[in-house]
């Protein structure tokens, strides 16, 4: 069994990582942190744990990275604000655990591209190098070999898995990219703000964060990075009224004389043998991914404007936080790439 | 035309309070209050409320009573946490301008009985009886020559409504009575605290508040004036996962002799002319009262225990609140007591 | 008073427009048709009707244009199903009423572009020329004159009303006009398909009818019209979890030299008078403008790729459905716009 | 690996079955069937089950008894309505398989009782003495040893695993018993019915189904058994917004000089080793049981008037269905209990 702590369990994506790691048959949890609930025990603060195997009498310690380092864990997994991370995986990549951050702080190479989306110097630009982009199905050896993962991100991930592989080889004009998306309000995390009320997001359906959200510095250095030249993309996010989900809707035209059986070859030579992306007839729904690590892709050619409209859903806590970071680790770890998530 | 000022018009009740009277045909608001948004345009604030004839370029002003009384309102609404209300209705009332209060600070008429519930002595117990409980089809002649009326609350008014004339009438046994309620989230006021986040509410569902909850004691005292006894009863709140709506199921057993013939007679003669009140066929759902001030109720006798089942339901913003307040504000202005609810 | 049929009553658009016609002061409605409820009362079927003075009793008559005829209404509400709606209209019409159609039958001017989107021909094309797309804002002296309506649908409104002043004014490409758009399920009408229940839709969001949606018909149509030229764009519909509302998303390259201020100076002077279009700072939301007949306009630069993101807002079943029928109606019948609808 | 069929595949529960077996570590899924989808891919029509390894290129065949006895599948799970259930099961038991029913039909041991509450005579009242009441907790024994196994249902599940400790302690009045529950929607079946429509059960929650739903007859079977003597109580089912999950409260008066204590530590004793029983000390809520095969429980007393306030929660396509038919067969083939639900 290899022994792992989850930092900053008390989040939407920290809980899931409890739940998935809970159940993996490989994994034992020696350590959970919690700054809002150390010393109580996890089955009371999140029910929903209560009863799995491994969690039992855990309790949560407080998020110190002196306490980490004190465990025998060898993996860390970082469920903690951006910023906040970078602080802790110093010490603890020093200390020799290997670490998968499922915050934003070592998802650019960039160390000026940060400090330009997140409006302050990142705390540990010697890291950058290091880390690793922590998509397996885009870069499944170098995070095999790597100690720090930087888990991607839930919109990245349902932008990025099906257009990397057709910028990989040609198939669509990068300048013609635009990516509107829809996201469960947990993607916005358990902050008490009224905006994330219920009352407030129940029929409620709204964009946000235009037109520079976050989250475009790492789509566009994995499509800069797919397409070997600079990407800008417009790129906007809806918060939509369900817990979890993100559906993706991409117009891109395609470049001359690419029709509609290149784009799915490309897709089904790209992801025929991969566990968690599927390619369904049907159009993908947030309801047929949800609770699950696939992301599923489709694409429809408007024949009347020669766009194609690509779309993909996954869940936001899994593919796109949790399940993604135990994919990472599973890698990291050398064990098969679905444990615990099939 | 009436001038009025709702204090703590950015809660819930105190917006719909704003949608409400901005189209009510005789009345002027002429201030706003909000503690958090003093100087902000209500529609900046409120985008809902933007383009209503009744809030134009209104701006919010502080929530001080001086401040209330430097206008020449009549009529003050008071949508604030208990407690406050209590404080502010005093130098109101002083000032020679008629009160609606939402808060449960009036309800009570004994003292004793707030403290015991709320946990701190009543600040103004001189007004509580001068007060009247708010509920028209109950209390209509005593609120139109009052003050000072207390607006009843939503779960009150979905137990009271189809309760008290039976208790009156003497058909039910008091000592048996039962109310398991379930109500929409926006009850629960527009606070920022984590377990009202749409992600901790939605696809959720539980109890809260047992087993003495504050509302108890309204109900109690109303039930003991129709029983003309001491009543008791249990009552069980549960959040639902609805913007609105408050739906209760009453278990109670008949006196002896009593069928359920004389159940719905006499709710017919109690509300055959009553503007809001209805008795559908159908069993009542929060869906067909939600955005008007309706009360729905039915009820069916289990002859299997011969226990009766009364359900009822309202929306607890309207009928439950701002609605109930206007139409409290009708009969105290001598206005037809449906004017800008119909 | 003027009197009104509604034919088709028991639809989501036709019970809105029960309750709104229901308050409507200086409407009487003498006639409600339903193929299904024929001859129970409108008030125990849609019990949300019921109390409301102008139901009262009111039973539903056989949707049959015969029954229709022998009724004094002057204005006929057609909320039916399309196709059904034009074979309808005919024999109103000649029998001298005036008809409001919420269908698609008469939306389009050329009966050869109904049968490419609608897939048979159309059954009364002598009627398209007669017939006004009835968005007020757009053609309100049209309308005023008209004797027959087709009040336009909701995707349209929400795509129309920002578009077609600045196509007028020739501020935007037509050609790279993308409008992606979320909808409210009550949108695909009250229909027991498996696809539509609560179960099938509730934590899911998914596109539908790509690419070529029905509403593009319409849509094309009056962005030519406004651009003086044809227009081709991308529609994509999703159907999100939620009751009411649609939001619109729409990306397009401004005109050279065309900067932000242009596109709102265009808007404030085409809408500062407008009654139901609002041009709020904040991001447009469905629960701002649900239960209202208003549409909320906002925009946004994308500076990093010149691309502009128009953002609009509006209940359909309100401002998409029953609110603009009744807008429609107050122009034809010479009443103040809003009567009824504020 | 153990053989297994499903019959009646595409319903919410039969779902949910391949959903749990697919991953079952000692299964193999050798038959699925659909009436309706005979023929087609399971993965095409339940996209959510594609990728699974235990569905592959599974297609549904025709649902009839003699296919799946033309299989070699040891157990059959049968998921079809009440009444096509029993027939189902005669030539399956008869040609030697086990079978796991999810359908009301085996759950009563008495005929009678059974045409009382389902309207027709028991087509198969011969295996009645045979079956056994599928509540592991309950009836363990016998279930390890049985051919037939009726998987309990639902409401009973919530009701009875909270109730039966009590009653055979003899701790409370059974006369006083009443139980009001809220249900997902999911629990009414994928059934194309206008009253399950996303926009009839959205924002809406209603009773249904009172004064004697048809669930009572297996509730007071057990209940019955459990106080060896007969039991009669009020049961109301509520229809609330959400796709799964079963929240119960239940009213009943202890037995004299029985206090809160005793309740606890009789559900401790009981429960105490249980995988699927949790008694937290927060109060149950249907968010903490979803997707997961747990039953959650507990109790508040109402000293002001005597009453226990007895709270449970489960998710209803789980332990409430898929996840307890599971648990059964887990006993029946002489796995572990948890294998494939925890």
């Amino acid at each position: 069994m290899t022994k792992v702590a989850i930092v900053g369990a008390n989040g939407y994506s920290g809980e899931e990582l409890c739940a998935i790691l809970a159940r993996h048959p490989r994994v034992k949890i020696v350590s959970v942190t919690s700054r809002q609930h150390s010393g109580k025990r996890v089955s009371d603060v999140l029910p929903r744990l209560a009863g799995l195997p491994g969690i039992g009498p855990l309790e949560f310690t407080e998020t110190e990275s002196e306490k980490v380092l004190q465990t025998d864990a060898e993996f860390i997994f970082l469920a903690l604000p951006h910023g906040l991370a970078a602080q802790f995986a110093v010490p603890l990549i020093a200390g020799g655990r290997k670490v998968v951050d499922l915050s934003a702080d070592f998802r650019l190479r960039d160390a000026k591209l940060f400090e330009e989306f997140y409006g302050s110097p990142h705390s540990a630009p010697h890291l950058l190098a290091e880390a690793v982009f922590g998509i397996p199905e885009i870069h499944r050896e170098e995070i095999a070999r790597a100690w720090l993962v930087a888990s991607a991100g839930c919109y990245p991930t349902s932008i990025l898995l099906p257009l990397v592989p057709l910028l990989k080889a040609g198939l669509i004009k990068s300048s013609t990219i635009i990516a509107s998306s829809a996201s469960g309000v947990s993607g916005a995390g358990r902050k008490p703000e009224t905006p994330l009320l219920f009352a407030e997001c129940h029929e409620s359906l709204h964009a946000y964060g235009i037109p520079k959200h976050r989250h475009l510095s790492e789509i566009e250095q994995e499509l800069g990075w797919a397409a070997n030249d600079q990407v800008t993309i417009t790129f906007v996010p809806h918060l939509a009224p369900m817990n979890r989900g993100i559906h993706t809707t991409i117009f891109a035209a395609p470049e001359e004389d690419v029709d509609l059986s290149l784009i799915t070859a490309c897709w089904k030579a790209t992801y025929e043998a991969e566990l968690f992306v599927r390619l369904p007839d049907s159009l993908p729904d947030v309801k047929n991914v949800n609770y699950t690590n696939f992301c599923d892709i489709a694409v429809r050619l408007d024949s009347r404007t020669g766009r194609l409209i690509i779309l993909s859903a996954l869940d936001n806590l899994v593919k796109g936080a949790a399940g993604q970071a135990v994919q990472n680790f599973n890698l990291m770890a050398g064990f098969p790439e679905g444990e615990g998530l099939v």
